[in-house]
């Protein structure tokens, strides 16, 4: 049977805009892989009766309601009280959730509060899922023909537990398992994606595709159910395939972590270290990589070469090269990369030059034009040049990104 | 009369996860400041049927309803179509509306469709919002005793165009006019400047105080409304006067931009050139203020020392200071401030070390140890150390805007 499903977001602090509905997004991402319909979210506040309004209304156009929020020790939290007298089931204490909350508290040593036993009451004969990431458990119980999932508010907490507890939860509805794998893309723009992708994702029932983007970077989730985990996986694997057939040269991995986890995990691989000088990402890449935990095992540092005069003197990037060429030229690139990266004693230099805009240098030379440098000491240097589009941010985000995924491809070759 | 306002985004890309409801959250935000209360926020996709139920609901419980998205010229986008029918209102082709669209498509030099004439079709005796941001005029009209605004869905068009037509009108609905000021905050959590300032936030109606937060800085905003804008702007003297005083140490501008913009324009003003060392922050500094166009006038570059040879090669630390007191030290900060300052030829070197964990760097010093330091050719060296707290990710954007705020104190002074 075809299941619709309705979100429903409980929290006065978004209805005055203090926070957005990301709670709402991240489950509608995760219903579409499962191939189950939304049609509506809904937002209410911390208000029973309001609650309850919301209730009705959903019940009469859904079979799934999922709600979000309320779920905390305080006496604006209502969302399981109003929830279950709605649906006419009993609240019962629950042993082990109770241990759990306790334990809690012993182990980041605040005092417990009477409030916190609220939080171990729920719904009788119901599904509980295990808060890992927080107190508040959340639950699934079904009433006639309406299933109904709560869980917690806070982002981090409601996107794991939805990912982690409520879709297989909602893949067993259809009977079954359910595997999701991702597809990693670079240098693809998102709607460039979309158009040489649109006709076999519309094909795609099981799995399904869906493709994402966050921060210059594309993704696609492959989604499989079948009867069991090994069938789901099975199902995945000819498509994961197509797709990095149709993508090929922007494709960088599958099932792994953002661009510059990878460039760290080849790094440390490759035993090899790194030295970055920057132009134009001015301390983007050295940002990028310094976020890793760890990084210092193969990040020695940077240089954000902003002023000629930076270049010349921190680099050794020789006066006439910068007066003949000018700063955005491939030989001030080649000769960055090389300066980084004799000068902090790494066995690879990384640079970028380019202009970000939004005005130009006098030269001519556009805005967005960008040159990458890679010198490796036992291989030499190798410069490409890209022309980038967008604004300042932007382009600095993309050259940045272009960088990283230069290295990638040195150090797989 | 009190108005209820709904909110109702109009998009299928956000029943499929694809973008997060940003725009309810910012006209949450809009009303809050205008005293204007809202209980409920729907979402609906590009389906006239599901619109027209949805309205249905939000006429019984508002009395302003407030529609995004939905004002494009493609197939899908029937907001207005859906929202005129409804309400019996007939849609008209408008003139001046049509002009700016074709002059637009000029602009840009792209071909324009006859699909891009249903975007100058506007209700009859509506208000024109008009949109400088991009096509799609947005509008508002009266039903009876419901108000009807409609926005185009791209958040930076619905921000602009909210803020600059819808507020003015919800406010003239009460008659009078609106004044917003904005006082910016650096040091202080959200949570202590609301514990500060609650029970002052919670008697204030008009002006209505409202607090921000985004990525470690906050700000509040005062919004006034009054007969005329001279009123309007005479009610928030006083309480911005008496923000200001409340939170005196941590308050660093009013109606300025962020930490970043003060910087940059005060560095302009007192024609000085910074140099950045950094190791915890590792670039984050230096990404920031090249984030600004026109940076390189007083940012010549910075050097990312992650490792200690970096900073002794490259930053002239002495060995022996480096062993002696450790790379996460006030004589290494204050050498590295110096170091960077006097390479570069700067008149001001800002440096940061400090431990960001996750883990320590086994001498003892607790995760969260910052030195910031700040050389002055003219004036010498100063350095302060701190203590942060959170993950590493909130440390390194603690610490990059502490060493910001340093410098612009140093500045002012």
């Amino acid at each position: 049977m075809t299941h619709i499903a309705e979100i429903i977001a409980v929290g006065t602090e978004l209805l005055l805009g203090g926070t957005a509905n990301t709670d709402a997004q991240d489950i509608s991402q995760g219903l579409s892989e499962l191939g189950i319909h939304c049609y509506y979210h809904t937002t209410v506040g911390d208000n029973p009766e309001r609650l309850r309004k919301a209730l009705r209304i959903a019940c009469a156009r859904a079979d799934i309601l999922i709600t979000t929020g309320g779920l905390g020790p305080t006496y604006d939290d209502l969302t399981k009280q109003t929830v279950c007298e709605f649906f006419g089931r009993r609240l019962a204490p629950h042993g082990p959730t109770w241990e759990r909350i306790e334990a809690y508290f012993r182990r980041i040593g605040s005092p417990l509060t009477e409030n916190n036993r609220q939080q171990a009451l729920l719904p009788e004969d119901c599904v509980i899922f295990e808060n890992d990431w927080g107190t508040a458990p959340g639950c699934a119980f079904q009433s006639d023909k309406t299933h109904v999932l709560m869980l917690p508010g806070p982002p981090r907490e409601c996107r794991a537990m939805f990912r982690r507890c409520a879709m297989p939860y909602l893949s067993a509805l259809r009977g079954g398992a359910l595997v999701s794998r991702v597809v990693r893309v670079f240098g693809l723009g998102e709607s460039r994606m979309e158009t040489l992708l649109r006709e076999r994702m519309e094909r795609a029932q099981n799995p399904t595709i869906a493709p994402y983007a966050k921060e210059g970077e594309c993704f696609l989730r492959v989604t499989a159910s079948a009867g069991t985990e090994d069938e789901a996986r099975a199902l995945t694997g000819p498509v994961v395939e197509e797709l990095c057939h149709i993508l090929h040269p922007y494709v960088y991995g599958v099932d792994v972590d953002a661009l510059e986890n990878v460039v760290f995990s080849l790094l440390e691989r490759h035993k090899k270290t790194l030295a970055a000088a920057e132009s134009c990402t001015g301390g983007l890449i050295a940002a990028r990589l310094t976020a890793l935990p760890g990084a210092s095992r193969v990040f020695l540092g940077g240089v954000a070469a902003y002023h000629s005069r930076v270049k010349r003197d921190l680099l050794g990037v020789p006066e006439d090269m910068l007066r003949e060429y000018g700063a955005v030229s491939r030989p001030v690139a080649e000769a960055m990369a090389r300066g980084v990266c004799e000068r902090m004693g790494a066995s690879l230099g990384l640079a970028v030059t380019g202009l970000a805009g939004p005005d130009g240098d006098g030269s001519g030379t556009p805005v967005g034009t960008v040159f990458l440098a890679l010198h490796d000491t036992e291989k030499g240097c190798a410069c490409t040049q890209v022309s980038l589009g967008g604004d300042r941010t932007r382009i600095r985000s993309a050259a940045s990104g272009q960088a990283l995924n230069m290295l990638r491809r040195h150090l797989e070759d």
